[in-house]
């Protein structure tokens, strides 16, 4: 879902607030006829994500630089292998080497988190999902790097899957006067193609859900958050297969098995976005005058 | 250095990135005419910072949503404080949370860590700095944020300051035969405004680097990379104020203490913005239908 | 789904090439202090589209020309009806009179359109949805006339949900042996909340895709592409209600009644958007020097 | 008139818009090395237009798919006729197809109704034109099909040439005293290469408009708007070849012959573009896994 | 012919330019409250221009600082006038400061130079014209100042008038076999409101263009380039009011009084644009910490 | 500190700007298979600049263009001299012409009056540097042309240096008590890479500048404002290379000589960007039909 048009727009724009005009360093200590290579190296282990991102800075800044992938997104490294390497104009290489790790690094963190979340609910049927939480500009990217690290992507945006929260339940109530007439009210109103979700906190609040249909005439996925480990599993055996069962909230790498041993379908995420570490990759430019 | 200007076009591109056509959800399940009011509420304690363009993802969404901002950026604060106040058409209300979220617990979390990272060279000249290694397109919110946490900005970009590291010095050597005559060369071919910075990995390095000059006419700040707590020393001691001393290479919070007592006038720190987790700060809305 | 921020964006983009350095006539032959009253006045029945974007016409010509809108999008007029009234600076509004024609024509057509399809399968529970055959620049804009009119909303891109059409279905067979595995897989790839719809040609292919199993797990839609009365109804009888039934290819006026009487869900009309007529409004404008 | 840079710029935004973060489908059911083969083929006769922009729709989308015209912008089609070729890469190929077929059945469907204009007018000196009421956004491509279609563009836009109107007129009249003294100095106050088109509603205003000169320094066309066949006959009578004389209001295809045997210059037709259909074309694909 | 949104862009683009993140000087060094008055004094004499570009960049800056124009576009000023008045927060006055002048500075230069050529010119018919010699991205503001100093603009561009050229000419003749036909058939092939122009070197090429017809239905300008003061009063004698007659080639102050005295409509000055001076026109702040 | 991201974006939008619609003459006048080739001829002495913005402007016109540059940026040329040659396609050709000329005439016409002043200083040690007084939206462009004459850029813009001037001053010394102790302040609030530059007006005020302390921590730059020749040289005494020292304020070619003897650095000059003008460059083209 990363396209070339998307890759190149971002890529420039960051190439553009680094060097608003021009690569002071580069255009007066390096001559214009000098050549480099450099190798991308991982300076610890994980799973690799933004290749193509990478590449894009460096191609975007000198059409002449040559970048080859030894690695391809999702793909997992130790510290120390050489992921990618790069060849061309010295200037160049330099100017575009912080942007370039920059992106690589954020997304490689992501995959890296990411892949940690899918491996600790390994042996489930649970899928990882991102969410919303994601770096304003960058969404594209990151829900890229979730996928390279195993993970699942949730709804894109506000525009293309419904999320009835607590919120909307309680104005919904108000005007319809039950759970179920309102959500029977929202389903005639929505696109067909568009999945409702709907979040709720206690138990208590399940039948009203289930109640007003299930499946693409009704309500797609429950989402159970903050829940106990004991709800989670008491939400899952009153679903029992009719809706997709999402959990949420607060989820951590500690926390994911006994998530995912409950049956739920999907446990999303905050975190793989919004509070992944980049990853420790390197460039290692070598110069010939 | 943040203006409106520069606030409303990140925040504008943001909200259509999450909204692309709309917000299926507010639109279908919230009534027109409903109003909300909600509160920004810390779920952790912290230093605030991205106050203006949280208010940006409101105001930018419909103009009769009125946000008060009880702290300003750089105010610390504790979990249960409130932050701000939002008041307006539920529908717009619910439809930014999301965006006025994600940039204000990034830069607050940024200038939490910024904060950290400050008090622990507490009692030392030293300042906090940042780095290059920001998020593609949010680089001035990122600087930003650092300020709010007493931090300080390195260089905004390529464009604005020279900083000549080993790759460059080694292409310069082979050039003009010495280190000393490469820099003096810089410094003539370079406005009389650039900054000129140069890093070196070892304290051998150091006599050729202060044989080029100092001050506006030479070197302005020597970098001092990946140096021992011990080679630190010496190079304040040898570097003896003609120029600004940075310390840079592998930052952390425990080794912050010991690199600050050596004297040196800068540590500069890539993690503040590359690998900050976003701050636990969440939105309390209540609907009135 | 109409922010603003959409329409100023559209609506100035519209200006710009209408009169890319300016209005030579009104600045030649209109004194800068003459003021003009006008009123937009059907010139034929039909359903109105577009009042918010024709205000915008007018204001982002002359922020000082005041609109005031007497219909609702959705609104049903009869010839002579005023749907609205304009008085501001009469340059402006002589300036700014044709590009907000062309997009309440434009968008009042689609709606009228529309409307005659919904009234065609009045009494049954069909609804009647656009496509993707939109103008485009535009598809925000008419998607938003199709619900003036009374119909629903298709997915809206490419982005937001699956289509599975003849030509995917070879692809998949031949990778995976069948019909009911290739839609499986896809189910396993798709993020959860993305609704999976299935297009056959032929009534004999409808059990292998039911097969791949039905609801938020399953295929979302089965749609009937160009089917015969007899056949769309042995297609609703089939499938019972386990998906949501569309009907779609060469819909017209006529056939609409029969369509939705067979019991379809959604009847898909690109009509709606690629062939409507612009309704007749016109702008009676009065100055006074 | 239409160029490369324009065109990139338009196909690119309308690709946007119909996937804005990818093809879900195809990039979920089609294997990234699938390669495919599409005709365009016509579904019924007509005048072609738009190839360059068909073509851009999938060079954008992918490079390395490869579009061959069979037939050039003007040209006349049957039902049936192959009028491009596309091979490549199956994903970008499925991708492009309906933003392809939706900008060239558009300009089919205008160049068509041009030519039928045109046709209409057979044999008479009266020239075909386009009007200002073109589609928001794609004014240029318009035009380009109007001419496809053997039809004449007006003037582009408010900035390059004068229309003066009924209101335009009654409001110098209350300046300068007299239609003949105020069109005399609009002329004064007129670029010399901007032309100078007076709309009148009866033929008693013509002898005022005729005394203000005509040609270079006067008036350069005279707009006979919603002129009965005998008072368009009389108007051209006086006129006498000192101006263009151009019909215009509420011309159809019946109305055409007649107004054209007047003797007419100009015969302008907002209908060909602000409603015409778009034009029956197909893309029919051959996928190989 | 400037609107308020053009404005707004270039102004937007100029002030972005100018201080990419920020002004480093005003947010270090005044207080946020501080309050500054400031005078836009001419210091030299001149004919003012760009006074609404002059406030955008103020107000662009800081909504909150207000600016008073005490002389109109056009109006003459004598050293030591005051032209507008700046009030409202110090740091927004002192950062836009330098974009207000660049603006007002150039575009005054422009109409100072112009209002010298039509003085040079006065007591005849002939009016001064610019050219297409503007500065790349500023032909809006410079034609304005053009007008601003009494001086008429030429064809805004490429698209909205013919010039034909002794290239164009060579290679018409070529295809055609005389000018006279080669003209005709372009006039046939041109929308009726383009106004066509033909340059011509030599009084021998003037037969051939007037044998093509003049006035809407032929050639409407014909530029004498670089003649002889003998040859052009032969040209206008020739040409006899049969079209306007512009000269053209290499004008300076001192030769426009003769060129003016031969009857010539139009002289055409590129200098006017290409090679004006900034007037000297300073800001005097006053500030209140 | 050009690059083709910035080229290219640069004059794309000055041919938009020329032909928004296309080139009306060459689509009517010149077939589509025409082929030109061009020469760019200097009609005056001076020093190019702008090689790569010319060629720009054919190749974005049509990719078929081949330009070759005879001359280097910073070339020195007299009248005659063939600076580049253009080949291809007749159309593009004469589209581009304007814009190619518009760009390298104000590029070279910097460069030559760059190159005027820096002979001026010949023999000393002073460079002659540009200012902010550019052409909005072309400063990139302008100080490469000051470049190309051998001169020096000052500080790009407002973020990337201090210049503290008398407003600054004054309202600092009413906050702080004294200029020293106010300059003290600004320093431990910038970023250790900014630049800081005191405008002083009269000598009596650098003792409490230079209080302040000087180099990387202190003063950077003193510019001398408007200062006689003796106060330069006395100031450059009293600094005693403790600083750079800038001479600024009403520079001419005539003053330089003197002023530079006095041993300042810099002397800044605003009108080599603000008021040089345009170099009389030719484009030669020859047509074959």
């Amino acid at each position: 879902m990363l396209t070339r048009s998307h890759i190149d727009t971002v890529v420039q724009a960051a190439l553009d607030e680094d060097a608003p005009w021009g690569d002071l360093t580069s255009e007066t200590l390096i001559p214009a006829d000098a050549v480099a290579t450099a190798e991308l190296r991982a300076r610890e282990a994980g799973v690799f994500s933004g290749g193509e991102v990478f590449a894009a800075a460096f191609a975007l800044t000198d059409p002449s630089i040559a970048v080859r992938l030894h690695a391809a997104d999702g793909d997992v490294f130790i510290a120390g292998d050489v992921l990618a390497t790069v060849a061309g104009p010295a200037r160049g290489v330099l100017t575009a080497e912080r942007i370039g790790l920059n992106f690589t690094q954020r997304m490689s963190g992501i995959a890296s988190l990411t892949a940690a979340y899918v491996a600790a609910a390994g042996g489930t049927a649970a899928r990882i999902a991102d969410t919303r939480k994601t770096t304003p500009g960058l969404r594209r990217f990151e829900r890229h790097a979730v996928r390279s690290g195993g993970g699942h992507n949730h709804r894109f945006s506000l525009s293309d899957a419904v999320m009835a929260k607590d919120n909307h339940l309680a104005v919904l109530v108000a005007q319809h006067g039950s759970i179920t007439a309102a959500l029977q009210a929202a389903r005639a109103a929505l696109p067909h193609t568009a999945h409702l979700e709907v979040e709720i906190d206690r138990l208590d609040q399940l039948d009203a859900v289930l109640a007003a249909g299930t499946g693409p005439r009704g309500v797609g996925t429950i989402m159970l958050d903050n829940f106990s480990i004991d709800d989670l599993r008491t939400g899952v055996e009153c679903i029992a297969g009719r809706t997709i069962v999402e959990a949420s909230g607060g989820v951590t790498l500690e926390s994911v098995p006994a998530i995912a041993a409950t049956g739920v379908d999907v446990i999303s995420v905050g975190a793989l976005t919004h509070s992944a570490r980049a990853l420790d990759l390197g460039l290692d430019v070598r110069l010939d005058a």
